[in-house]
């Protein structure tokens, strides 16, 4: 990521180089299709190994930038992310710029139009929804992107995604409570439209399965990923005629929820209501008592999707598309046996 | 912010402009001391006006970026900070580059390397000691610094600040516990070399004092704004032959510190023990029982720091380099009258 590269690259020279013709460089370079795989993916490595940045942008040197991009910066999970993305930046000189564009069109216009203007090295968008309009235009400004914990959205595409094993995560978060004894366990699901819901979800019923406890239903309720939905799911599951004796909600911020669930009702975490959560924030370790929950590793997948970023803005081959970092699971004060309730 | 003005400004030209000689304007730029204060104020204008930099730096144009600089990104409260520098900097077309320079002087050394390879319009440094060495360094690369949250180091400077009224927030905690019959009030403070912490201090003072409750130094224990010093310090408060009926911490994470000194001691918050805390982070609101806490508004202050420093990147006077925003008491679930202990 030198700074210090001065020198100019013009199309002619990219299609000498990558034995094409310049107007196969200009499909390239405006994202057409009518490109063989192939040819595209040798002039792309080319583009972007001599820094090449399209007329009107404005410069032709590195701008030693990365892009990280969420769709809100309202979560304690950002601020993970964040550390992990600019541990390895700062390292190699590159500056991390923060955006949040609120899911809105008109924020990422202005995003893209920002992004463009300082001529950033490479992307890293959040747990974003990358439609494909938004693709094709970070394909056309030749930036290479990076998505970490990804939702259905790049799932058909080529773009490189950096997630954790949620499915497991479910998975051993469940066995956990079996585990002590519990055979009633209510789930808080995360937003259906995110991969990573969908697999905590299928975890949980398989360990259920395995140990032969018939799913139902009634035990399963929606939540966001936000602290009211975790208390509103987590009061709907206390309220059942045949409460659960355990909770497992798919964040820590809903597991907080079900927390204050539990408090308004005049019981107990662990002692009356087992609780689990996921993601391993900080404030898990700070709540009362302390959250047993699963481990993502977001700041190792900061470092790893910023990384990844900086070797394909050098041109470098990465080795797989997709990869999962381990969930553990960490066991505090907010889980033991069920209570004779 | 225009990033599209190509013109290249000579020192001549600034020279003649601000009516000195050449050598003087070297003078400025170089952060020597031999220059009349009202010469060298009116030099550094000129010199942001036209957006001036340095030879050996990467452009002459505006790079519409911003660093923001943390020692390290380790609380949900950097969040806040950046969620309202990124809101100016988004709109405004100009980036935010985040650091974490970790109180090293090894990771400040290259962080000042990197802002000056990128060029950076301005620097937002976050309750950083920010020390006389790298001011003058920051001086010469004539890059506007808005120190957000100031400890001590930048009292007897001119650099322009944003913070909080403290002692305000002090006073008006240690109030509303009087007002609820408190009289035994523990206090739990902060590092006592950042400013803010002697503010809350002395405010919670004030208030005792105008109450004609007798200072107690027993009651005062240290903490560092971090959660395992909460826990110590209630911890060792509850433990006193005469413990107090409402501790008040400095800052929310210590008052979640305390949460669970109170826990392990079988009491409960409120019904036993009142805490309050001090910043109102949204982990305030998904504590359980949700904190009363003094608010700080970390998102605005984060806000005016980016319009200040954008401001005196394009030459414009600021009417006062010092501005204290308004805290407030939010009072939620954590704080009740006295119990019978």
């Amino acid at each position: 990521m030198s700074g210090d590269d001065e020198r100019r690259v013009t199309i002619t020279a990219i299609a000498r180089e990558a034995g094409v013709s310049v107007p196969t460089v200009s499909r390239v370079l405006n994202g057409r299709s009518d490109v063989a795989p192939d040819t595209r993916e040798r002039v792309e490595k080319l583009l972007r190994h001599h820094g090449y940045r399209r007329r009107g942008s404005r410069t032709v040197r590195r701008a030693d930038l990365v892009d990280l991009v969420f769709n809100d910066l309202d979560s304690p999970w950002a601020v993970e992310i964040i550390r992990g993305v600019e541990d390895v930046g700062h390292a190699a000189g590159v500056g991390v710029v923060i955006s949040a564009v609120h899911r809105e069109s008109s924020s990422t216009r202005q995003w893209l139009h920002n992004l463009r203007a300082r001529a950033s090295d490479g992307v890293i968008v959040v747990t974003s929804h990358l439609s494909p309009a938004v693709q094709a235009q970070l394909r056309r400004l030749n930036v290479p992107v990076v998505v970490v914990d990804p939702d259905a959205g790049v799932a058909g595409t080529d773009v490189p995604a950096i997630g954790a094993t949620n499915w497991t995560g479910g998975l051993s978060a469940t066995e956990h409570l079996l585990t002590l004894g519990h055979r009633r366990i209510g789930f808080v699901a995360g937003p259906p439209h995110l991969l990573c819901s969908r697999a905590r979800l299928d975890g949980y019923r398989a360990a259920l399965a395995a140990a032969g406890v018939p799913a139902d239903d009634r035990l399963v309720h929606p939540g966001d990923f936000y602290h009211a939905s975790g208390y509103t799911a987590g009061g709907a599951l206390l309220d059942l005629d045949d409460p659960p004796t355990a909770i497992f909600a798919a964040s820590d911020q809903m597991a907080f929820g079900v927390y204050e669930a539990v408090r308004r009702r005049g019981l107990r975490v662990a002692d009356d209501v087992s609780v689990v959560g996921f993601d391993d924030l900080p404030e898990a370790r700070w709540a009362s008592p302390p959250l047993t929950t699963v481990r993502q590793p977001l700041v190792e997948m900061g470092r790893l999707a910023a990384r990844t970023v900086l070797r394909l803005a050098q041109g470098e081959e990465i080795e797989s598309p997709r990869i999962e970092l381990a969930t553990e699971l960490v066991v505090r004060d907010s889980t033991a046996g069920p209570a004779g309730r």
